[in-house]
């Protein structure tokens, strides 16, 4: 952010009065703008013991397998929002059943929440930011070819508790961590034993 | 939103190629700026059954009562979040035990989302943000005094949860209804039997 979105002048950096961390403040109207966090919400679509994934379509991760999910929208619920991402990119229209993961990733400013939900009826065709949208067992998943490290977390996650027999909430955090240039992530999760 | 942020010129709103809803656009560079809704965040703070509650000292709803609670922050989690509004505005250091509630609010753009926790140490005072901080047995909160009806809401679940002798997790909706110049709010929540 460069400039005042309300009045087009200059913005610089600096705590407001009453705050305590640096925020853009217009030089000439002093509005503050505030950025925060955005939710990207989605579907773990079951069906006869597969899950619904979409081939990407567009950058980042072009050709990488996710599930549909994408930003929550203003005038919309989160749940509006899961089902509204997955008609849109794997073409199919589903009942949201319960929430299974929700995890912040702080190194990208991001809340990603995922439901668990059920076909309508059984239809799926790739939208246009999907390739190709399949339904794979656990054992068909391409685990080496998933776009996003909080996508693999869920999907791991929902088939430990398939088969316990029982689906929790799983509520937590991924933080980005780079040892030697390579790339991990710690998972803290309430309530994990 | 009226110019640019990235370069200071006029911004006009409309689709752009491959979306399906309104943008704002500018005009001279072609940034589109996507606006989502924003989390709130905080802690229904439990010790002896008894809530702790915080007494308003700014606006909108000063003199009324709330949950300790606040926008999230970049580069933070939801748990961190909801414990440092918890420390900001109740003067209250907190272990955050378990998600309770999480509302969407699309009236407002917002998803309101409340942790229960329990003190580390016994101790609480009203932060710059409050006028007061107390806690509060059932038959002592000030029903007609709260805030925001999100509030009532998740007060209300969390009694219900307590005589029940478990605690869910309630997620789901809260709209917005006009009639007659009343206004109400209708409750959708998954799972709730």
């Amino acid at each position: 952010m460069k400039y005042c979105s309300e009045c087009g002048k200059k913005v610089s950096i600096s705590i407001p009065e009453g705050d305590n961390r640096p925020r853009h403040i217009c030089s000439s109207c002093n509005t503050i703008h505030y950025q925060n966090p955005k939710m990207v919400v989605g579907c773990l679509v079951e069906h006869e013991n597969k899950i619904l994934l979409c081939k990407r379509a567009i950058e980042p991760r072009y050709g990488l397998w996710t599930l549909p999910a994408g930003f929550m929208e203003n005038d919309e619920t989160t749940m509006q929002a899961a089902a509204r991402e997955t008609i849109e990119e794997a073409g199919a229209d589903v009942e949201i059943t319960q929430l299974f993961t929700m995890f912040s990733l702080p190194h990208i400013d991001q809340v990603y929440m995922l439901y668990r939900a059920k076909f309508k009826e059984v239809a799926f065709a790739a939208g246009s930011e999907s390739l190709e949208v399949s339904l794979f067992a656990e054992s068909e998943i391409p685990w080496d070819e998933i776009a996003f490290p909080v996508i693999t977390e869920s999907l791991k996650r929902f088939f430990v508790d398939k088969k316990a027999g029982q689906f929790q909430i799983h509520n937590g955090a991924m933080f980005k961590q780079i040892n030697n240039e390579k790339i991990t992530f710690d998972v803290a999760v309430l309530n994990d034993h």
